[in-house]
């Protein structure tokens, strides 16, 4: 096992070259005091707190599980009180309310936290999640009186968040739900229903868990158009959050997963439990979707994360482990043997990995920027642009990061040979606890239809477009020096002419959308992994550490992006094979 | 849990139509008595042992796993019973040496009893896998006592194999091995040496265990040159097969592996274990590889086992959830929901696993053609073409159909959605079994090295012009029909002109072979299916069964074999991101 180090000389580069953090967040009128220097505090302690506390749990806590116990939960050894010290650190609410008790840091920033927790201990950082996610659909949808009885709490970790959506027969079509909720004499509403799924339903981190619940109220409409959001606390607080009785819930079992098995997965049962209804009755898809594009992002920022800690520790098994020699002649002539880093293939792993770790690193602080834009600019035609991006943009995050964030764990493991297949070497762990992000949170083809069809065809590619106009117009600014302008103006150019053609030709097949989602989405976020890669390389200094990057950006563009041609070639011809005889699958 | 079923159809179209087993067989002058009826007897028998004895021990052999108890290794329950049904039936010996007890069946035959096998139940399949290479090693290179005492007892499962060749020092780089032989007065050697990684080195299958080890003798040059292959039992035989004394020898442990956990994976300490030569002294590597190759091709068919094992799942369930409903309307309008498979992402995800699974099928029996041509032809130049034909594709078989099996059984999962990621759903094991298929039996990457270094450059590519040339000629004798003849026509030319570029350009650079060697794998691997999915799709029967193999025919030529132009444009740029400084990985 390698110790993890958070690449923070690369978070550097990222905000204050690539990114120009500094004029970034002057301009935003609502966003007061944060600056590069602070961003590096914030990134260094949160470094020694990844390596320190959640990373030397993270073997420990799949080796373990978590226990089952007549309805109580038990975490891994050593997770009750690392979750304690994340929120009494502040770092459960980085992103939250100041006026509750959050640090309101922007997102593109957080991002960066994120990912350090992520690749230190998946596990560990999903309760913080869910509860930074749970506090803030309360922040945006809850009444007065409930952001300030739950919001604090969260915030420090007292109290924890979970997410109740899915049910046996509904997990993609919430439309299907059935979970009931009554309205009782005190104004209160009683749930009833079983959900499955539910991560961190009930463990032990926190004295309290708050669950936000998708359910049906008698009157409501059928489908999606009629579920209502429900707050539903494990042990009810009075108004001043002293914690009174057992609410009617509980965890009937766990489920036996293949990774992530320090993350405790419940079975729920709600047994006319107290609820107090969140926003509006029958807009809860709509608020729950405010948490989920939340969890959509982080999940994408789970699979980097994990990509990113696994890169590190095949990096390092390269440089040591010594089989054969270099093509060019034996580097090391006194040893037995070369470093398998020699290798030319073995590079070619470790390269496509960085490639697509800075690339989505680089892809998240993207989202993370337009995100900040929404919440702190006080230009109302910036906030609105902004927010059409990151609905753009989200789904791209949440599945290209996880699908090649889980491509590269298997190619992390795949440098170490045997000793990759082998469970105390660590990195199979990786590759297990990657594979959950590519489906939870809306699986990867949903994301793809999502985009395809709500971002995209929806305004005829407006947004689309003009996320192209915006990338070219800073390429025109920014990278007249760039020797991949050429490919990224290429590129750019053969996106908006498949956008073009499948906005054309949708209208004729309503299957066509759905065939090409997935390679379309793999084309929009190829694209603009060019444009961060030219930035990157352009921005980077002129030493051995910036010639890494160079390095980097040449063989991305040399054996990656020729991908999209291969993508665009498929997608002119997204209904091959669609007439496939049902019976005979 | 879905009941496993062998795709009889699909062997029997492949055989009859696709092959033209009936006239292949009666050519091959030194192969009697095998008919497309005794093909049909075989697979029914080997299907019906498949579902029936191996199929229902696969997941309890992954829960359950294997046990060491001071030296001692016991298998999951049940898996002693059906290894002894294998040798019992005629299994283990299928394609081995009749005048010793095997059944001398043709290999383009066999390779669908091996898949059959592996897709019911890996782990426990392994163990014959080596018992059948090592008694093939043996044929190959033993002496006639040798083969009198040992084959016997391998092909009818009363002894089982086991092949030994890694040292925690020495994986990919054999040269390093320390294992040491020492020849004692009787003629016999001692072997003193610790081995890692050893399927099946200790187990309670059979009464004896056959290790064949490579080890050094005294006075033998360094490097790989001084390898000599010995055979070391369990316990020592008399001359009539009699069990006599327990060797020196003795598992130390057993390994965590990810998967694959019925397979027991020992650490094997040899501590002057009497064994005995193999072949030459010094000639040891040379035969390892017979049985080596023997193992790379039966590996890749475990990679295409598995992915079609999972498949069926997939595609059984994505018949039977339902959520959403059809982009055309409603097709079950009776019922909540839609079946999942009528999303176009969906049929997308099934269709590709469709395309590499009946592809990779093809391209095995295409190699096991040519290993029977050289097995059994009686013509010295079509021996002699095999021969150089199964080199070439043998390390394409092992990587290709191990990387997309690993692939596709990740996409049958998906297919699950969040139920493929709990055990109990059974998927993620054959995710995890699969990850061993590409990192065992020469990682994937040296497959590619070997196939650009010894099979592409080390003729000047003429082995594969000639293998272009083959296919074709038989485009032009049986495809004038085909809609995909153009497609195939310049995907050959494609591969062709990028090898001629590959061949010219990699001497003025020793890194340029390795840098592009995955890449031009997966070119030449995809190249031949085009021509097998161009096979395939012509000689389908005018049915609607026919009518799916079109389908997917023209979704690989759509969706799948536009890769090859990405491909080809990123070896084109084979040496980008080659110059990244060392110590930045």
């Amino acid at each position: 096992m390698y110790d993890y180090q958070a690449p923070l000389r690369d978070y550097r580069f990222l905000l204050e070259e690539v990114f120009g953090a500094d004029r970034l967040w002057d301009e935003l009128a609502n966003l007061y005091g944060v600056t590069p220097e602070l961003a590096q505090t914030v990134l260094e302690q949160a470094a020694r707190i990844a390596s320190g506390e959640l990373r030397p749990l993270n073997m420990r806590g799949d080796q373990q599980g978590c226990e089952w116990d007549d309805g109580a939960v038990r975490t891994p050894d050593g997770f009750p009180a690392a979750f304690q010290a994340l929120g009494e650190g502040g770092w459960l609410g980085i992103a939250g309310n100041p006026d509750f008790g959050g640090q309101g840091l922007p997102k593109m920033l957080t991002v960066l936290v994120e990912e350090m927790f992520y690749s230190a201990n998946t596990s560990l950082f999903l309760y913080a999640t869910l509860t930074a996610g749970a506090a803030y659909c309360i922040d945006s949808h809850g009444s007065a009186a409930m952001k300030r009885l739950y919001l604090p709490k969260l915030y420090d970790g007292s109290w924890a968040g979970a997410m109740v959506l899915t049910e046996p027969h509904a997990g993609t079509d919430l439309g299907l739900l059935r979970t009931k909720a009554v309205q009782g004499r005190d104004g209160h509403y009683q749930i009833t229903g079983t959900k499955i799924y539910i991560s961190g339903g009930e463990h032990d981190l926190a004295e309290n868990i708050i669950h936000l619940v998708l359910a049906r109220l008698p009157d409501s409409p059928p489908g999606s158009k009629g579920l209502s959001l429900f707050l539903v606390p494990k042990f009810l607080p009075d108004s001043d959050g002293k914690l009174g009785a057992r609410n009617a819930m509980h965890s009937q079992s766990l489920e036996h997963k293949m990774g992530i098995r320090g993350s405790a997965t419940s079975v729920m049962a709600y047994e006319g439990a107290t609820g107090f209804l969140v926003g509006k009755p029958n807009q809860g898809l709509a608020a729950m979707f405010t948490m989920m594009n939340y969890e959509r992002l982080s999940v994408g920022i789970q699979g980097l994360g994990l990509s990113a800690g696994a890169y590190q520790g095949a990096a390092h098994y390269a440089a040591e482990r010594r089989q054969g020699r270099s093509p060019e002649g034996a580097v090391a002539p006194d040893e037995a043997a070369d470093p398998i880093l020699v290798h030319p293939d073995v590079r070619r792993m470790l390269l496509y990995q960085r490639a697509h770790n800075d690339g989505g690193r680089a892809f998240a602080m993207l989202v993370g920027r337009e995100l900040d834009k929404v919440r702190y600019s006080d230009d109302a035609a910036e906030r609105e642009q902004a927010a059409r991006f990151v609905g753009l943009l989200t789904p791209v995050a949440k599945a290209f990061l996880t699908d090649r964030g889980f491509d590269c764990c298997v190619l992390a493991q795949q440098v170490y040979g045997g000793a990759g297949y082998i469970v105390e070497t660590g990195v199979e762990q990786y590759v297990r606890d990657a594979r959950i992000a590519q489906i939870y949170e809306g699986a990867n083809g949903i994301q793809a239809m999502d985009l395809i069809g709500r971002k995209v065809l929806r305004d005829q590619g407006a947004t689309l477009y003009e996320f192209l106009d915006v990338l070219a117009a800073e390429a025109e600014r920014d990278l007249a020096d760039s020797n991949h302008r050429g490919e990224l103006s290429d590129a750019l150019q053969l996106l908006r002419e498949v956008a073009t053609k499948v906005i054309k030709e949708s209208d004729k097949d309503a299957r066509l959308a759905g065939a090409i989602a997935n390679d379309f989405l793999q084309l929009l976020a190829l694209t603009t992994y060019a444009s961060l890669w030219a930035r990157m390389a352009v921005f980077a200094p002129k030493d051995p550490w910036g010639n890494a990057k160079r390095e980097t950006a040449a063989f991305f563009f040399a054996r990656i992006l020729p991908q999209t041609r291969a993508l665009a070639a498929g997608i002119e011809q997204g209904l091959a094979g669609m007439d496939y005889p049902d019976n005979y699958f």
